[in-house]
């Protein structure tokens, strides 16, 4: 990660503020916050303002004049009751926001969510820092061979050294020439008086989709749930998936019995097909129960066994 | 408004706490927080709670790394810009949580405002208070002869009085009855023992629409402003702006120089159509314009003619 | 179902106007197109207009320049990887249009779902129908005594007399006091000359829950069948869920193939928490498993039990 | 455009079928389904479907059983009112779907209006295309001095030259490179048996911003209105707005009235903000007017001027 000294000063300078608020605070999470959690190389995730509890689930769901809570274990047991059921809009009542840092191919299947508030640095307004994400040796991974959208094993050294120094050589150089192309430095500093420069809403597309952006992103609960549920899973990109588990963290300190409510209920729970569910009574019963009689396919079969612990 | 006892001392409580935070916060609001400001015989609007301010809204245009405030005056500037140009995601990172109680004839309009979050209290799962709206009555207004969707003059006396009369009666008589069917009094106690009691769910089609519901009410400042823009404007039904009028007095207080850009550019502003805007052309430059040639239909040409302080 | 003479010649004008088209139809659909299928006692639904087919799911998750389809089974393969997988953006692909007409506190569950356009038959400007729902007598439950929005036994005779009477006087009181505010008849005749009658924005309020109102209902598919999930479901209410079931039928007409996917992966499946899971495993490994230490709520447990067809 | 021979095939076959329905049917749009229209230099738009004409509009404002349309004069006048009073939800009722092809840096822009459905090629999945946009000499244009996002001057002929140059070449061997780390050819053959080939959802970060992606791009008629009046409006980047501009011609032929009103109500309407009303209605009283005394900032009276086509 690399903050500049001024963003760190700002940063702290915002942490050293504080003042009263009769509005339900959250202890653990302000002191996360405005802090930046690096992820990948040069990428971050800061909160920058959240609102609401565990306290304003519970509130809105019972409609209440004041807090509605009751006791710890009341309200967490209706919180449960809720995910459980998927009352899903009393977590909508809760809301985040966060800045992050993150190569653009990884904006580009984030912003696939379209259930958030977003304001990303604008590469028309103004020039993009000298920074791309280039993977760790052991995430340069080969095309799966048994999953058309994923990861096989790692590249062996050799190959892996000529993937890196592509990617480097080639991002460089084009960020080089995005300077260039612009006549200016990276601070807008004009280069050469006699040439005009390309505008900036042209010269941006000569990056590549390795370069770092940033933007403001804020959520519901609801949302972000639902966000983590996909992006936190294994089938997720490693690239995003990282970006995911930070924001885990941030929910963990944020609404501990939601959080616990969701990984009991989401990420931690499975979906049984009608099929799936008739298998599984067979076998409770002693019965035999095969791939082919079951009315599911090898894939599906498969899916089941891993869920059971057994080998198909 | 009607309050419970128990009601206020909840809100009371509320109130009464306060802890530090390092979130930005808006002493005017708070001041503000948690009161109930009375609307029509039996509503209110409560501020609950509210996320960012109009440093915000600079923030997230610049994408910065602390607050991201200037002078104020060049901040107001900023969000004057955004406004006039119709930048909309700055505003979108405040959020402000409303506890509402209205009748639910106004709940139908109110919800069809779809970019909100809403938690409402459950008549399948809980009884409703024996409350309903009685317009006041200089509220109780003919059909207007000229728009079919407004009002016209007022009542007079005798029939207002026969019309409140049975407005009365006819509310009381159905709420009465929801209870006989229930069996059950407004508390949720059994009446007679020997009756089953209709399912709540069932009971509640008794009720006319003139009966008090509430809800939790979550919103971005953006969408509120189109709210209010829709809702607080001269067309819109009395029932509904009362609460749009009590919004406004919260957002004023929250987001001074975000409200400020609104009165001017979105409240107070107007649009011309291409063709007024031709003709204002021409009567600038001295030529004549009527309606007939205007391109306009005698509906615009008046409205135009209303724009600029002139009888058509 | 009641329509008019006016209205059900409407309807088969239209049944009989048939044009060329380039785009993909579906005959089982177009055979049901404008019919009203009744619901409840005088409301129907409608099919006003589609767009796609199970097509045109395959066409955007393999983005083709054609039609996209392969042989049908490997089609129906896709369709059901991605209803498996919650691929959910290619179902949005395909939209429908509905005509519906509902009970108002109906149409007030429903509107919660706000990803869907929504056209209702205003009171503002019009005079609505002297039509209210009225339950069949097996349909008058009593309140569940195990769950708090739910319905128990049947109300027996006398008791259920009772409350169709209560119901049907009050609603109809209410709509002869609405014309009489009016000073209007049904069909907008003026009454008494020597009266003003009151705005119809103000006078509907008197009108009681069970009123019917009408609209028109546009979705895609996939928040279609999110909302079948929820209405089709054994908790939901009995009186959205016939609209639910209605809608079931046209959506098997119209994708059928993505129709079998959602009745077995969404439908008849069952999510199994993390403990769910950790405890079918026990069982299947022939373990002893009680409710005591599994980790759930007696609830859940007996939720699980119910799943495997056993006695908790 | 870049048409391969299969996919000019696929269209024609399309284009070839042609089956009965009851549905509205737009002849205009009809003749346009399927086929490609170029934009910048190897994108395009074609309709892939759509639902609704003007009449769903008339249809949807009057919940009717039938078309609900009566004469075309009526109808278009209702439209027009529709529109001029931003009663948006019948525009919702009229729904398209688009196949196109663009530069991801445009599409980073169009993604940004939430309110559509999207399918994008998934280059997790698949091998891009090797096209990638050069901008026209005539659109090389340099950093506008007054607009801080906008562009000014054309780039003199050697400037121009070297620009294009450094374009060409680094999009291409950022390409040629994003081959070779996949050890694929275009069309996914195996190039060196040796190596293990870097997985796709890596490889395609290497890919400069110009390159072109695809997608399906579903939006109802009131957000497609909503994205037209900001990107075919001047201040949209030149990249954007010929798509903008494409799709102008889609709308004029699908639903000519709404595109009429669209037309005079919003691309050809100015937004008076309350300053500026006061000020028009100053100057049309013959009084003098300036900016110091206008409560106006330079840039908005210099707006005002514009648009009264005076010189400030």
């Amino acid at each position: 990660m690399s903050l500049t000294d001024d963003q760190r000063a700002e940063i702290e300078a915002q942490r050293g503020h504080s003042q009263p608020t009769r509005r339900p605070t959250v202890p653990a999470l302000e002191e996360m916050l405005y802090r930046a959690f690096p992820v990948l190389d040069h990428g971050f995730v800061r909160v920058i303002d959240y609102m609401g509890d565990d306290g304003a689930i519970v509130q809105a769901a019972r409609v209440s004049y004041g807090r509605g809570t009751r006791r710890v274990s009341e309200d967490a047991g209706l919180i449960r009751y809720l995910m459980r059921h998927r009352h899903s809009t009393p977590f909508e009542m809760c809301e985040i926001k966060f800045h992050v840092k993150l190569p653009i191919f990884v904006a580009r299947q984030w912003i696939r969510h379209r259930m958030a508030n977003v304001n990303e640095y604008s590469a028309r307004y103004s020039i993009l820092d000298r920074e791309f994400y280039l993977p760790a040796p052991e995430h340069l991974a080969a095309q799966s061979s048994v999953n058309r959208q994923g990861r096989g094993a790692v590249l062996d050294g050799a190959e892996a050294a000529e993937v890196l120094d592509l990617l480097r050589a080639d991002a460089g150089r084009s960020y080089d020439h995005y300077l260039a192309m612009l006549n200016e430095d990276e601070s807008g500093q004009r280069l050469n008086p006699s040439r005009q420069g390309l505008a900036r809403e042209l010269a941006r597309m000569n990056l590549t989709l390795n370069t770092y952006t940033q933007w403001y992103w804020k959520v519901d609960l609801q949302n972000l749930l639902h966000f983590l549920s996909l992006r936190a899973d294994a089938h997720a990109q490693y690239e995003i998936r990282v970006y995911a588990e930070a924001m885990m963290a941030v929910v963990k300190a944020w609404v501990p019995a939601a959080f616990q409510a969701f990984v009991d209920y989401r990420l931690g729970a499975v979906t049984l097909s009608a099929q799936m569910l008739a298998t599984v009574r067979r076998m409770l019963a002693g019965e035999a129960a095969t791939q082919p009689e079951s009315g599911m396919s090898k894939r599906e079969w498969s899916e089941l066994m891993g869920y059971l612990d057994r080998n198909g």
